[in-house]
């Protein structure tokens, strides 16, 4: 068997399976709501433009974990659905992060709350559009949530090649997923809030704690570890990929907090120094409030939150983040957690087209620009 | 067997299964957040505070459903789990019902966003105490929702007294009850903002598919349904409580409406008149606004959705409404509703006491005053 022809195939096999498969499940879902209204189906619309873009991360390392622990080939449609599951959590979680964040933009295009108040001014309805957006994002967001949950919940314990004890076992995974999502993300607000009145030393810390929960864990260990289960993954399995995917998925924060700041906004499909006008409290703005000088450090406390944040400011916060030693520091972060990773991939007890796979999708979490 | 005695007897059993079921699986969540940052506990801790009030309407629908369909007793702690699930969609949906609405109160206290943003002014936390209230209640009803869908999965295929095939069915209805409620929730912000321009005359019957979706299929017919599946009921006596429930599920929203405006806000729990400040578009608006003077109209039309309506606004409104027939054409389709209820309620081959049961919950929800 040639490897590199596998590694392209059974991947774009899986590809196209989950797309069939969330593009079929959710115009079901459009057509039953616009059959209560044909205006209701615009909620699943927003879900379908959203989740028509984005990486699929979490479902091909849910698809190589599977893989990886021997799963066979009659259970891949399993795969597939707890895949989607994943998407769609993703998606949901999305939505109201860019609420919750005053996100005007998402892959590209723009954010599911602005898309509908896009379309109030349009219509020039009545009342605020900005108040309609966020409404009808909030309720896009928890149809997403239902949704994701109905898909995982049609992982049935009658397909073939997975048993009801892994299902079972794959259910805590997705339950845990949730609940330390749900976590960092208040950790991460309140963090924005709380933070300025809290011990300095200890931000980095704090950071760390927010990046692991709201996204290392949901982003890496939890998509691998549910395909691990499902693909009869030993314990000691499923702690290798434990190892390899948590600094991982610290690292693909990391780089996302360093993107946010530095990447281009054409590529990202975001503007720089969002993070900053949020007055999010990253690895970086902990390095930093510690490395800087006093005035330094005071001009990015000033700043952390204002909305109002032109390119000059932008411009002068990057500087103080370079000055400071917080964006080598965030580097090194990212290269330490990069070579846990692949020490860990290294001894995983795993074919080495899963390997390869699993390395490929590392070394394009850590080095990219979008 | 004194049927009174009975009838007591029985709802307060499940009425304290269902308070130590919800109190120990929140408690246990509650721990698991603690572990990640004693701070993450405080998203389930307002998910605490919201559940323990509450009249349980829905969670005792879903047990009369059930035992009226002949569900024998080994089943109980299965109806209570399903019960439970009901009680958690309820709050989820309530905490970003309120966020939506612009809610202050909620069951006679702050509303959860408001709670946060509470706590946020108490601590002088840097940042908008409101932004950080409204993110930190999106992220409570979220994980609300989520714990939600956790304990309706935990409603096991291997529970005595109830099938598999039964439980996938009720899993048909959860999924199709959240679905209904979010469509509903979706054209009842849209009739806000898109409602003035568009046709007067059938203005009625959208505020009539909105009570419908977002209230009265969700609060009475999904968990009769639900109960009543779990009980291995028949297709003709699921129709049979379709029949008592949407009716009664309508005049109980609608009995709602009219409590939102001449209710007493001591017994409510929340001030009278938000409905017209936030710009709500129900049976009662659309009535008034073709039963009204051309005047009366204007001035109704003007007033909806201004969030500074004063008392002397609000005095004028209720004038408008009662003289243009709008109330009386409410209490009338109300009537109207309980009495296909009634109707239907005395038809269905249930025994006695959960016939009795079911029309008390009834009178209940049509004549209540909070």
């Amino acid at each position: 068997m040639d490897v590199s022809d596998t590694r392209a195939q059974e991947p774009q096999r899986f590809r196209d399976g989950l797309a069939d498969h969330m593009g079929s499940f959710l115009e079901s879902r459009r057509q039953r709501l616009e059959a209560i209204s044909p205006e209701a189906a615009d909620l699943v619309s927003a879900v379908i433009a959203l989740t028509s873009g984005g990486k699929r991360m979490r479902a091909l390392l849910c698809y190589w974990g599977w893989r990886g622990a021997g799963g066979s080939t009659p259970a891949l449609p399993t795969i597939i659905v707890a895949a989607a599951a994943l998407e769609l959590f993703q998606a949901a979680a999305l939505i109201h992060d860019d609420i919750i964040d005053s996100s005007d933009t998402r892959r590209g295009g723009p954010s599911v709350h602005r898309r509908f108040e896009q379309n109030h001014r349009r219509q020039a309805w009545a009342l605020g559009p900005e108040q309609f957006g966020q409404a009808a994002a909030i309720l896009t967001g928890d149809l997403c949530l239902s949704l994701s949950e109905e898909v995982f919940a049609s992982v049935q314990a009658d397909r073939q090649g997975v048993t009801p004890g892994q299902i079972a076992q794959a259910r805590q995974i997705f339950d845990a997923m949730r609940l330390e999502v749900m976590a960092g993300q208040y950790l991460d607000v309140l963090e924005e809030v709380a933070g300025p009145t809290r011990d300095r030393e200890a931000a980095a810390d704090r950071a760390r704690t927010i990046i692991r929960y709201k996204s290392a864990k949901y982003s890496t260990e939890r998509p691998l570890g549910l395909g691990g289960t499902l693909g009869g993954a030993t314990p000691e399995l499923l702690e290798g990929y434990a190892q390899f995917a948590l600094p991982l998925g610290e690292a693909f924060q990391l780089q996302d907090d360093l993107l946010g700041l530095f990447g281009d906004p054409a590529q990202t499909g975001k503007p720089a120094g969002d993070d900053l006008r949020e007055g999010k409290r990253t690895m970086l703005i902990a390095y930093a409030l510690q490395g800087a000088s006093t005035a330094d450090a005071r001009f990015l406390e000033e700043s952390l939150g204002d909305p109002a944040l032109n390119d000059q400011h932008i411009a002068r916060l990057r500087r103080i983040l370079i000055d400071s030693g917080a964006v080598a520091a965030v580097e090194d972060l990212i290269g330490e957690c990069a070579a846990h990773s692949r020490t860990a991939l290294a001894t995983l007890e795993i074919d080495e087209i899963s390997r390869s796979a699993l390395a490929e999708i590392a070394e394009a979490a850590v080095h990219r620009s979008t």
